[in-house]
């Protein structure tokens, strides 16, 4: 036991995969892209217009969506989930993401999978319009099981300063305004897999349903006037995440009528899940709200006719966020 | 098993965390901070000064040396190694560290342990004059295993356009300056746990010595004239990561007995680690390297007093790096 190979880390393995990716990572690079793939870091350039950019980050992970994917053997969405959960946070307070690592944490190196993973993350960068700068795979034999996998990421990116969308844009009036979601996105899956047990395996392909990314044609509609703020919806529902962006004193009265539930939640539910515990946990095919000003609302409704928009609620004079 | 708490998140246990952590984070801001913790993003303005910046991103994790604070419930060092990993390499290349955000990964809460963890992360930032910006932690039930731990991190980084160090400017007759590692930084402890088994309990303080940040004062010698290229020295040791920074044609020749190997490195050898595998996977005493014209030398020598920086050998004009 004296070669690193021994102790179970593969150099080669190592090796082949970062040539194996490189062309996908690559693929993702527009113009504002600096340097070269491999042994140095690529940059970026802040794209033009912004006169006092203010730079932001976010990290998170696809959490044990993961588990999902490994028992399914299905990696080709994993990164649509990573991509979204951090571009559309940076979303929701009005910033472009410009730039955007990866680290993959193995038990052991598999090629295909590995490939697959980096790829399907490379692939939702293209769609969020964020060059991939770069990644780590780490392996970690003897603490991670050989098969197990962890996926997370980091963005960075850019707003112009003083253009924040924020609780201080919201005025009672104002109206809310839901992008569909047709599936669970990243959140919620400790609950699913407790609730479901093994009967989990016979709806793998609709649990995997890769997230929406919402970032590209959100940021189009926010650079409009009278958007006021935006919402991604994750852990804690529509009414943890539309209650953080809401002023003391102001509230969201949100109808759920507006919408059709995706039978995904249904299943859920079904299990005994609590309407309440539901609403909290999960999306409920609201991924992402925008607040806006009622003089706004059909042109940004045409913008996000992608994404199925619609008025699902207002904001009004009395705090906290009511569902129906 | 309805309920999210039931099904192994903890989220009352996640709110008391970030309260917990909210103070350690915040000491890491700067002036150049946009923004509040909590609920929104913070963001950070360019530092002046640059005309043309290009920004960077890189991301690293801890590894295996986790498994080791873990045995040895010892907390306090781990965000030293991450944050080391990350700027460090942004350093190398030129660039300084102007946000980070960490991904901390674990089985199962445990505020002591967690907060802790975070609490060096911030120290470390503050070492590096780099604002945390954000986090995440991630609870895995039933995926990972209740006190396992995994942290990653990434860092962003600005430099001025066409100023970045590299391969590009080294020249033949340039100097190697090596800055002294006392201890393992964050690399080879798959290795070391397979070669030391068992009694690797005994040696957990000497094992988990956090790995010295060179990036403050690395940046502060890279800004002046006659600095041509760095390099961390990572996984890969002095010959892969001092190869990576020299063009085709040509070569360094390092003489190891310039500077004393510390004691862990004969502990590791002492079990059986041939020189060659040592010196591939190991820092062996040599944390970060400059190469420089040599006209230069002498001023950042003294720049580096701090790492005990010392020539450990020259440029010269045969490919590959010898040792010795």
């Amino acid at each position: 036991m004296t070669g690193y190979r021994q102790a179970g880390v593969d150099l080669g393995g190592a090796e082949r995969h970062v040539r194996a990716i490189s062309s996908p990572v690559t693929a993702t690079w527009t113009d504002s892209v600096v340097g070269e793939f491999g042994g140095f870091a690529a940059g970026v350039t802040i794209p033009p217009g912004y006169v006092e950019p203010v730079l932001m980050m976010s990290t998170d992970g696809v959490g044990t969506k993961l588990e999902l994917a490994r028992r399914g053997g299905r990696w080709d969405g994993v990164g649509y989930d990573l991509v979204a959960m951090c571009v559309d946070d940076l979303a929701a307070v009005g910033a472009r993401s410009i730039g955007f690592v990866d680290y993959l944490a193995v038990g052991s190196l598999d090629a295909d999978r590995d490939r697959t993973i980096v790829e399907s993350v490379a692939a939702a960068c293209r769609i969020a319009g964020c060059p991939l700068l770069g990644g780590e795979t780490a392996e970690h034999p003897g603490v991670m099981e050989p098969d197990a996998v962890d996926l997370a990421g980091a963005v960075m990116g850019v707003l112009e300063r003083g253009s924040e969308l924020g609780p201080h844009l919201v005025a009672d009036g104002d109206v809310v305004i839901g992008l569909t979601s047709p599936n669970l996105r990243s959140n919620g899956f400790s609950l699913v897999r407790a609730v479901l047990g093994d009967d989990i395996d016979e709806h793998v392909e609709l649990l995997l349903q890769p997230s929406v990314i919402y970032a590209p044609v959100a940021l189009a509609t926010v650079e409009s006037e009278g958007v006021h703020a935006a919402a991604h919806i994750t852990g804690g529902g529509l009414r943890g995440n539309l209650g953080r962006v809401l002023p003391p004193g102001l509230g969201a009265r949100v109808d759920p009528t507006t919408w059709e539930r995706p039978r995904v939640f249904d299943l859920i539910a079904a299990r005994g899940v609590p309407a309440p515990e539901m609403w909290s946990t999960f999306n409920m095919g609201i991924g992402f709200c925008l607040i806006v000003d009622p003089s706004v609302e059909r042109q940004v409704l045409e913008g996000l006719a992608e994404h199925s928009a619609r008025v699902i609620g207002d904001v009004v004079a009395e705090d906290g966020v009511t569902i129906g």
